[in-house]
């Protein structure tokens, strides 16, 4: 049979053998996208990534930007339709990056309520096909924390989704602790979603086009990954989950390396800022982290994940608008892999994890 | 029978089956030390990767700073001592990073000549127990094309060391372009060692002690390298190659997004500086890279990048003297793999690579 033929074949509902839960999909509230036209226009904003970003995405017209500044903002019939055509089941839908982040604090707390009570409205109408996470302005930890548990216990929302760094801030540091301390008490995971580097890191990357999707994405989110763990937050929060996407950010594969030099610093001491673990690195990796796909639809680097991570914690994700061909959904239904664990990466891992069956 | 027992009975000879080639060790002149330690002293270099790195090992009390200090320094008994224990038949040695790169011009010139007199008289010595790499100093592409020259006509080096970034420049900038054309017409290969991030990209890390091998490193030299591919240098120099350590600097596990975005990105024409290349990003991987598994003594990393990337492009090193453990070669003998591919492995893909047959 050949790749079209796959394509056209796909179907919601599960026929054969599990549903396709989606968990890294994006949204945008249209009085954002025009926040940011507008504040790109007028220079507003300086950072050099969110330019990079947005001024691609909010001015292009290549059919790719037009596409995803399309889809980000709708949360109706095209969605679903979309979904559809691709086989997806259902979304876990967020804020897109950098959401409220770039913003002044005011303008981020009202923006986190705003898109909050948008995706809750969309996820009351059609509650078989999406599902919700909480935005928050991190900008006030303890504003975010009350969104964060408005958005849970009011909305709906069993997940919290940051976008990574803050103005160059990342949520190792104490102002950033209610927003931990919230999301461990409520018992919802963290998703924590790339951002372009901050500008003390950008530059060697943006020189050569490599600070988006394709390079700095990675490096921002799993340095701030690590972090989490390095700075012993997950010493003090030790119930609390975090979700990275694109196969983990590749920190599986550096798993070995991290743990060595970790330890050899340590002993050491050359830093004061890295202390001793309760664990060593990988076991936060293996008991604190969860693992999305999105991005990655390749087979060796999801069983790698499985095999050194464990089954339990590799989800799937398609990363709608941004990366959803269904020719990816048919190469990861085509996977060499058991029936079982595959029902797991796409479907009853994110079911556990979003606590999904509860609701409804 | 005890990991104990297995590290006693680490021999060289290759009696198991093959000879252990380890490929990315390194030595520093004792002069070199000196300069580097006066200059911290006296406030000459201001780079806070350098300040972070050397200010560790040149200064620090600490066990790890004094083995590594001695040993960089050793090309003789000591270092032979060290092989023994560990089962090591071969090093390929290069000057320790950031070497020249850090220095003014005329200082980079002249230590690269001085490193590579030394090292070349440790390989005359002992021509079956070192080989090494040339050095040279990027400062001065013109001069560091000759001193390549020099290296391997007359010293008998069979490949070049480049520790990454200098003064945060990247080979793909014209100015070093000497320097991979001299390397493609000598038929030899580069190797990119990391440095610590440059001043423009690290302060997230250095501010988490996450700017050295743990992380910082990976990040500054994959970059490095995904920066020959995208920038078209490899299309320029077609037959150049590449060695990149770490098991790829996680490269290989990067492939599949890397591969996405750049097609994705260069549709849209998103960066006047990311332009159509003649292969897909990987095939760049497969066919100009070679990866070492230095620092990452790890079966699943290592097999990984041999299934993805090829097994004759994934090499044996050590990392002597940063990372020496010989627990870890036992780790690497025991690997579940077929002889022929284990041999590859630890012995005959380093031969063919640094041309070790034709000498002696």
């Amino acid at each position: 049979m050949s790749i079209e033929n796959d394509v056209k074949a796909l179907r919601t509902g599960g026929q054969h053998g599990y549903l396709r839960i989606a968990t890294e999909e994006a949204f945008a509230p249209p009085e954002m996208i025009r926040m940011y036209r507008r504040m790109i226009r007028n220079g507003e904003i300086k950072d050099p990534g969110f330019l990079s970003l947005w001024g691609f995405y909010a001015f292009s017209k290549s059919p790719r930007a037009k596409f995803i500044f399309d889809s980000l903002q709708d949360l109706g019939e095209k969605r679903l339709a979309d979904m559809d055509e691709r086989g997806i089941d259902k979304q876990i839908i967020a804020l897109t990056s950098p959401g409220t982040q770039i913003l002044k604090r005011d303008q981020a707390v009202a923006l986190a309520e705003l898109a909050n009570d948008q995706l809750a409205e969309a996820c009351r109408k059609y509650p078989d096909r999406f599902a919700g996470m909480a935005a928050c302005a991190p900008q006030d930890g303890k504003a975010a924390a009350k969104e964060i548990e408005r958005g849970v216990s009011k909305l709906g929302f069993n997940s919290v989704i940051i976008n990574s760094h803050t103005n160059g801030h990342y949520l190792d540091e104490p102002q950033f602790w209610p927003i931990l301390e919230a999301a461990e008490a409520l018992d919802v995971p963290i998703y924590i979603h790339p951002n372009t580097p901050p500008k003390a890191m950008i530059k060697p990357m943006l020189d050569a086009g490599l600070d988006g999707a394709i390079y700095g994405f990675g490096v921002e989110t799993s340095l701030h990954a690590l972090r989490l763990i390095t700075r012993g937050v997950l010493d003090r929060f030790p119930k609390l989950q975090i979700i990275i996407g694109h196969m983990g950010e590749a920190l599986p594969f550096w798993q070995y390396r991290i743990d060595y030099m970790h330890a050899a610093t340590v002993r050491s001491k050359r830093y004061d800022v890295m202390l001793p673990l309760q664990r060593k690195p990988s076991e936060y990796l293996r008991e604190n982290y969860y693992m999305t796909n999105s991005g990655v639809a390749w087979e060796p680097a999801i069983k790698f994940t499985q095999a050194t991570v464990g089954v339990d914690r590799v989800v799937y994700a398609m990363d709608y608008p941004y990366q959803c061909d269904p020719e990816e959904v048919v190469a990861l239904d085509a996977m060499k892999m058991s029936a079982a664990t595959k029902k797991k990466f796409f479907q009853t891992n994110a079911e556990k994890l979003f606590k999904l069956k509860k609701k409804k």
